[in-house]
């Protein structure tokens, strides 16, 4: 619900009626646009029962009509920015995510941390536990892998984001990662989503490939609704006819996305393509659309890849797209 | 890999081959068409090394090129029939599953067990956890709903299948199922997956909304590949862009996995349409292309179900179409 | 409009009222059920101003709120049964359309046209022009083909349904054929269906790839609106991600085309699958579901076709098919 | 077929080797990179047989592995630019189309005209004939549309582009139109794009809403093997399951299409996403990602909009986007 507050009314009476929200379990948003309003949202209504007509300051209450409710605009209208040591997703500075698709050993992991982060990439990724479709496919080399991340992120002042595949892996993810991200095969694994709500890393939720937009926020709201509002969405492709390309990058949902959530929209067209010669295009592409920022599979040696080597581009091939990118960023006001 | 035996081997010889690719971790299918050959698969080939040219009874050794392994028409390649109870799937009889889309109550279970045993339907249905689109929605009664099942389940002498959603809950949910049902959106929760296949109870693995059939096979797989073989595929729909049915049934996908696996295979036409006016056209001609079953959601009152009411019957209309359903069991060669 | 008739209204003020409405352009149906209704359709309502109100034994006016008013259920209640020949499309009987992709030459038609008579097709199929997806490809025999098959269906009591593809053409393969076929491709094409529409020959419509059942019946409306309502819709498959098939046969459209259309429907499970190893049992199943007919391509030697080979049966498969198409059509209470 | 010339010719063999080609109704294309090279392509090789033998100047004959012969990069590894009085589409400069879904009055085209030219646009489109689900939409006004698009494209020194529906209407359209727009449904009716290929305007050819990027390039050779190589490609989005659009803009095509044809592809997002809010951000992202230009729907008051209305912006709202579109074009090295 949305509760519009009478004008003139005393901040201690404000402060009493969002006291009383989220003594009852409400999570609240206070804004002060026009009016001032407090936006308060429950899992459960009926197990919160509360009487708002005890506070006189209350001059309207309406409801939020968007299924989804603690990720949308009518929650929160200021965009929602999530800073992690001082990198700030969501705002003004485009950000660039890199590595390669599965870590393979400290060096390697160190060599792409080196390159990516001299051409301006802020933060780290890369798979330790990796969700493959066949069981005989490599899987992740796990733990291990989680280690290697870290020790090169911290050698070249980078955030690092790798993927939890696995309820019980949340805890030892979350020791080394400072991003968690939630997979496209695991965007409606449910009780998953719940498990990442309740702990407070900042999450990243990759699309389904076959996810609607409004499945995708739901996806988020299912993240929100038990505690955890710092959510990056991704964009990485959906499921169509088309075979040329792996998925079909549906760029069109980030202008949609910012108009319906508060909530930060990145690109990811290395899984969104599967082919390294769009990477490119579609970096400045996502950039030009209004995404916050891209993700980009770098791999030193893309042919020995231990998995989606043909997505991979070189680090000399990202920095040569980091300079577009660059460019295309200070066209639409914005930086790297 | 696919061994061929040479003519006139002893059975003492076969024994001991089988006998030392178990004992190295393999599964193993025994056949004796043409020729008799034992297909062995493991999971990881580099940590089974086995040799097998000690083996003089050996004729040849071929590898299984499908992808999918162990549920290939290459590594078996009779019919699995899965006995339950003395109730066969994957035989002659045509099994007809049946049961509300959440359990409500114990005198729910019981009303629609009662009325659908009576018309032919060999196995029970119903959700006690649901995954639902939005966390605001009915997420099922939890484990009392289990409870309920069972004890109408074994009233009218049905099976049981209902849907564990949590790795942590495959345990208590199989306390109470003969048959556990792997959700369409955990078709590729590939970690859920592996527990699923550690378990011995039989399976029921729904095919993603944008799964590809290669997909499905696969994530038979990672089932079969951790030791059960007892799995149960079942077709509800695909993601396309037909508004008018909730997904759209892939029925040729039933004579296509007929050919590539021995796996039996179901079709679900309540969740696969969601139209009501659309069960009794579907079910029909899911037997007519061969499908081993089907499974329809029927309910006392479906305009108060609660949940997926649109798509449910009645106890009557489900009468009706069984009649139906054996006429045209009946023209095929087979019966309900 | 559905114009409801006062109870005991004369024949002769009835008739008055249908001819008002005929003479100012206007297509109708008279319908008997519970009311006597005359339901009444115009291409441009504003061309064609009326005025009913001198009518007084009209009781009420209501609108078609159906899109597609002519092909509407609502528009007639009854089933379009369509009479060539004695041969009637729509009714009790199950027909079947055979023949090959492409007429090859005399021998060829008439080799098809023995072999599947005697099976029981009524109605002879093959392309003397073909759409094909290359310029560089096998583009059909042209007017000489629709000579051939012509020949061949009278030696035979045979139907013939031949595509035409352009307007210009409409004329001449008007002249051979019983009943003129629409591509998929051309299914949206609509000043072809216009002119498809003014001439009086019955019509094959086929669905476009990536039409839904909602564009299917509006392109049969713009046949309709034109004058011809013996128009056989035809289901063949819709594009979507599965690659196994080329493309996927969406049985559930006959049980909804029922639901809203009186028109018959038949479905083509060789361009719905482009697998022989699926058009049996996905001919059983069009069947099951309701179709009034299914089109199968047969060739006396698949793999010498010039087209469309892949999808092609044998005569003798073809026979068998048969065989178990009157069992099914028999266990629903039709026959073939 | 690709014919390498030895090196040291004399230019009057190659002119030779030429001419003997062109004679035998070969289209051919010269191009000097490392070797020098004769692409040939013929639409029907036999009954054009040829003997290359007796050119002692060829080093080298190979096929052109393209299913596609004369739009591919192998038969011309250079961009085509095509000139149309001193527009040059396909260079640096980005070309922006801009106008009404349906042209309404001489007025009404004039006021659209005005506003867009002086923000940058150089061709106005218009629908005179337009293409419409339903037989009850408003088709257009027709030839007298046309009319006004010349007149107030001359008036403020613009292209007309405009839609042809029809075989019979393409002369009349040519006699005002600059280029000639293949609309999506008939992407795939040959003999339309066939006569087209025989007549000597530039064409715009829209891509089907669910052809694939090869079947979309097969039909600009349907065009291109009639004569005609000044195809302009446009990418106006495909049908996917996700409903918030009203289809999917898929952006990737752009550089596939790109690195696979010499020919210039530009983007319509209004028809490609069918979302005002959607229009600015897509114009951007496809600039950025390489297309030639883009085409805008403009209306001077979109909510009275005889078609399209949805999806059309104002003439303020087109002007600050050809800022911005300005700004990134810049960026990456073009101009408007």
């Amino acid at each position: 619900m949305i509760i519009v507050i009478n004008e003139n009314t005393l901040q201690s009476d404000i402060d009493e009626v969002a006291q009383y929200l989220l003594s009852n379990g409400y999570q609240i948003n206070i804004s002060n646009n026009k009016d001032l309003t407090i936006s308060a949202v429950v899992k459960n209504v009926k197990d919160s029962p509360i009487n708002m007509e005890k506070f006189s300051c209350i001059k309207e209450i309406k409801p939020i009509l968007a299924k989804y409710k603690l990720v949308s605009r009518e929650f929160k209208s200021e965009d929602t920015i999530i800073n992690i040591k001082d990198i700030k997703i969501g705002g003004t500075e485009v950000i660039v995510i890199s590595g390669p698709c599965s870590v393979e050993s400290l060096d390697h992991a160190m060599e792409v941390a080196s390159a990516t982060s001299k051409s301006g990439a802020k933060v780290l990724r890369g798979g330790a536990y990796k969700p493959r479709t066949s069981p005989y496919s490599f899987q992740g080399i796990g733990a291990e892998g989680l280690s290697y991340l870290r020790q090169a992120a911290d050698e070249y002042n980078m955030l690092v984001v790798t993927e939890v595949l696995d309820i019980r892996d949340i805890e030892l993810v979350s020791q080394y990662a400072d991003i968690l991200q939630v997979g496209a095969r695991n965007m409606q694994n449910f009780r998953f989503l719940q498990e990442i709500g309740k702990q407070n890393k900042p999450v990243l939720l990759k699309r389904g490939v076959s996810a609607t937009i409004s499945e995708f926020l739901l996806a988020a709201e299912y993240i929100a609704i038990e505690g955890n509002l710092n959510i990056i969405l991704c964009e990485r492709g959906i499921r169509t006819f088309e075979t040329m390309t792996r998925n079909t990058l549906d760029l069109s949902c980030v202008p949609i996305i910012k108009h319906l959530s508060h909530l930060p929209i990145i690109v990811d067209p290395s899984h969104g393509t599967g082919r390294i010669d769009c990477i490119e295009s579609m970096s400045l592409a996502s950039i030009a659309s209004g995404a916050d920022g891209v993700m980009i599979e770098v791999h030193p040696c893309p042919e020995q890849a231990l998995s989606d080597g043909d997505q991979s581009i070189t680090p000399l091939e990202f920095n040569n797209i980091m300079i577009k990118l660059k460019e295309v960023s200070n066209a639409i006001g914005r930086y790297i």
